[in-house]
């Protein structure tokens, strides 16, 4: 399999989608974004790196940011993370308040919106018993996963969505009504936000989520992040729920864990094999970007690597 | 790997789990099953077989029955049939009404109960076209997939459903309603018992099942019963719909696409490789049989096969 | 006060409204009347009769029928009764499945169809202890009301709804499947759309009314047919749901205890005063009569009878 | 009729009552409250007073608050502010968000929460304009109402709403997110805890409310607040949604338009004739006072002065 060549074709064929799709608008640092970027990245378990197109643009890598802290709350709580926070698909839009209200403010997943601000929460408390703050700690372990002190965050991205994010401050708020926040919510939501506003490029996320990819340790260097079978937990949660309401549909066309952000960045394990991490702003209707949906669903028919 | 050890194993220990669940007592045919049941079977694409306790009780298939109708839809109406019948998953409970009504009688995916009514649907006028009774089609290719002409359905079963199947038969009333039935209420229902109501054994289950381990195609006779890419299709969505709203902790344990009936069978497809079949009558509380579910998560432990 | 110069007033003004409306077509009985027919008929306690336009064109009662049923229902088996249907306003659409769902099969009042479904059922259970049909008690009971034994039902308005009504037979059979029906969802289906099929003209329904009008008596006979605290329930539950999700609205604009029929009929009451009945077939967003609220909004504003 | 006599005879009944309901203990100033204080006032619009046990210990007015506040913003906007917020029952607990999601942040009436904090936010808009504070104008308004430079708001019940007022922050950030508040969030929630925390007593209560029993205008002093139009509509509001999910069951047993508080008061009017407060902590499952409410029946079950 000649994975640079495999890219190359890729990279022709999603040309004419790159104008279809619509970049997000409803922060303004965000909607400025020249939609016809596309940049593609893949880096196996054995160190070797393919990239094409964008793949060194920065993005905002908004929900992609939840599969790093839910790695971190699940090491540091285990099970007993569940009791805050489910495992099952929602069926829901990512910010739908209305599965919160009937399931007395426990929310579904750890990826929708409501799942990842319980997480931070369950971060901030875990942290602060050692003094130390809960997003440095979030921007340090995604520093350590792809092996680069250069990862920041956006800070005018950051404001914005403190500026804009009412439906995220009434989701905190209601689960706060229910007891499911120990921090204060202001502190929660900064948190959430300043996560969500990382920036990272195709190949420093490939590079990142490679530790998905061996059993939680990372393949290259060797140090255990997770164990196996909490690394198997979050790729099945990637599979079933990475997507918000077309996870079923991603699952269908491309058939690896994978999780969406709707900077329009994608990111996607083949367990044993490889990482992939794929960047194009213009999204479907769902939210997820359509050009990078396109182009994994290419990989994996191409190299015949779907886990089905 | 010894499987024949393997199944062993499994089979000592789930010996204690048979009396922690609860046999369905829905209809008096179902009610009355010895809960200590269990039995497993295990089918290469080769053809090697290996079973293990009651693998050769006959069980009713129930929701099992759901993956042999959907395909036979699918072949027939490819991209068409997801006009009337989604892709996601639904978050809800099996024979949920709220998800239909929102959704104007549109199920979210083939494996509730309202989007296997639809699939009947769909085949009844299908079949019709050329003078062929549906049901009949569909037990006809149940027993070509696992090569057994002996298999069929129970009379008393199908009865007793269709007495007490009122919530079914309200779910089937209202796509009426949305005009997402074509034939009438009554010929769709009894066409969808008499599905779930097909007796297997877990030895003839993990035979039926091997074309989707060999992408569509048994891989024993080399017969195509559909393409490849179909197969996926069908395997992703077990994988994220097929245990209701507990398919996100059986992909999470199991790790494999499957489809449970509340008669307490499961089935589970690991592509490239083998066909598992394994019953228990007891189930959890979300309707899925307790120490089968648990059987096969010991399974892929023990074997690493898990997908992920 | 010269009800019969306010009734032709009415009449005057309302005349351009008859044009906006749009006249049920769910079913083609009832899709084929005449949109510009407009009738009203005022009935005092004391035997005076007033009317205008059409008033003696028949038209199909429809949901009106729900307060004679649940008069009779409310008779027999008093606080009972709230066990099986509430007294609540739905907030929902008349036919809505969601509540009946999360309310365990037992639905917010008598006056959405799925209560009028339950009422129906309760009748059903208590004539049958005297060998009674429920149907035939019910229309005795209305031709008793209104002093008139021609009344009956329209043969073919009732055969187009069973062939039509999939919405309600879906309702009876989830609230069968919850044990809020006790008789066949058939049968009980039956006697609701023939009640719905009652045809009666606004006269008729204004003198069948003033038993609401005198504490639970026809105050023109002296027949007491339920008691005062039992009238005012009946009255208070159509000032809050006797019109689905425009109840607020009603109350708003007319002020009156009062119920409204998908054939173009609305029935009022002024307790202590007299009764009101008008059709016209043609209907708002809300499924009420478009002309029929507006007179009735003319006829509490020129006469300064609001009960507010 | 001998008002007196019906108010002592309604004290000595509703004692044994006292005891039954629950003091609402969501926030700690109002959970120590002593839940045996009764009290009960009846204003004519002739001026007359009555009074009964405790009417003159002040209490928290909370929701009924909400009657004062749409009182001025209907002055202020008229039809306009239906744009804004509903005038339907809710069918759903006063702070149910469900609703709120599914009709894009339009409240289903001003008498939940969401309705009202809706209401403070058009008010803060509305006297900005004239560089004037809405709580102040509110206030005010409550004082001419009763003819009471006295009333005042409690600082401690206000701060501790502040602090566990999650649920309603909730509520009004998801209106934020649905443009449906122009100002801060945290203004307006002041506001509206604000004018929450208002404290009335019984005798200044039934006077404050007398110009909902005489057509908008002040009957003692002959001022006109609103217009007879408007008078109606609240009046209707109050009967069909003023008690939140029990609003139905308290026109049935009452058979007034009311308005009712956590802090234990009941405000009740007849039209034409007289308001009516009733004051008693202890609160019935519905969030309403369990001795006002049977106090209330009794009194238009012993004066005949139900509008049904």
């Amino acid at each position: 399999m000649n994975i640079d060549a495999v890219l190359k074709d890729i990279y022709t064929q999603v040309q004419p989608l790159l104008a279809q799709g619509k970049v997000a608008d409803y922060i303004p640092a965000l909607a400025n974004i020249d939609a016809s970027t596309f940049g593609m990245a893949v880096t196996l378990n054995t160190g070797e790196f393919f990239g094409v197109g964008d793949y060194q643009n920065a993005f905002s890598i908004q929900s992609i940011s939840k599969v790093f802290s839910f790695t971190l709350a699940l090491r540091a709580y285990r099970q007993d993370l569940y009791q805050r926070v489910g495992r099952e698909p929602s069926g829901d839009p990512f910010n739908s308040l209305v599965q919160l209200e009937y399931e007395a403010g426990i929310p579904r997943n750890p990826f929708i919106n409501a799942g990842a601000i319980v997480v931070c929460d369950s971060l901030i408390t875990h942290y602060a018993n050692n003094q130390l703050n809960a997003f440095e700690q979030t921007l340090s372990f995604i520093r350590a996963c792809c092996h680069d002190d250069s990862i920041n965050f956006d800070q005018s991205v950051f404001e914005s969505e403190m500026q804009y994010g009412y439906l995220n401050i009434a989701l905190a708020n209601l689960m706060k009504s229910f007891n499911n926040l120990d921090n204060d919510v202001d502190q929660v939501i900064k948190n959430y936000f300043q996560q969500c506003a990382v920036e990272m490029n195709c190949q420093q996320l490939s590079r990142a989520m490679l530790y998905l990819a061996d059993h939680g340790s990372d393949p290259i260097t060797g140090r255990e992040f997770i164990n196996g079978s909490q690394a198997k937990r979050i790729n099945s949660l990637m599979l079933t729920c990475g997507h918000y309401d077309a996870s079923g549909d991603f699952a269908f066309r491309v058939g690896l864990p994978g999780k969406s952000g709707v900077g329009g960045g994608i990111v996607a394990v083949i367990p044993g094999k490889m990482a992939i991490a794929v960047y194009s702003p213009a999204l479907n209707k769902s939210g997820n970007s359509l050009a990078g949906t396109k182009a994994l669903e290419l990989f994996t028919t191409m190299t015949g690597l779907s886990i089905f």
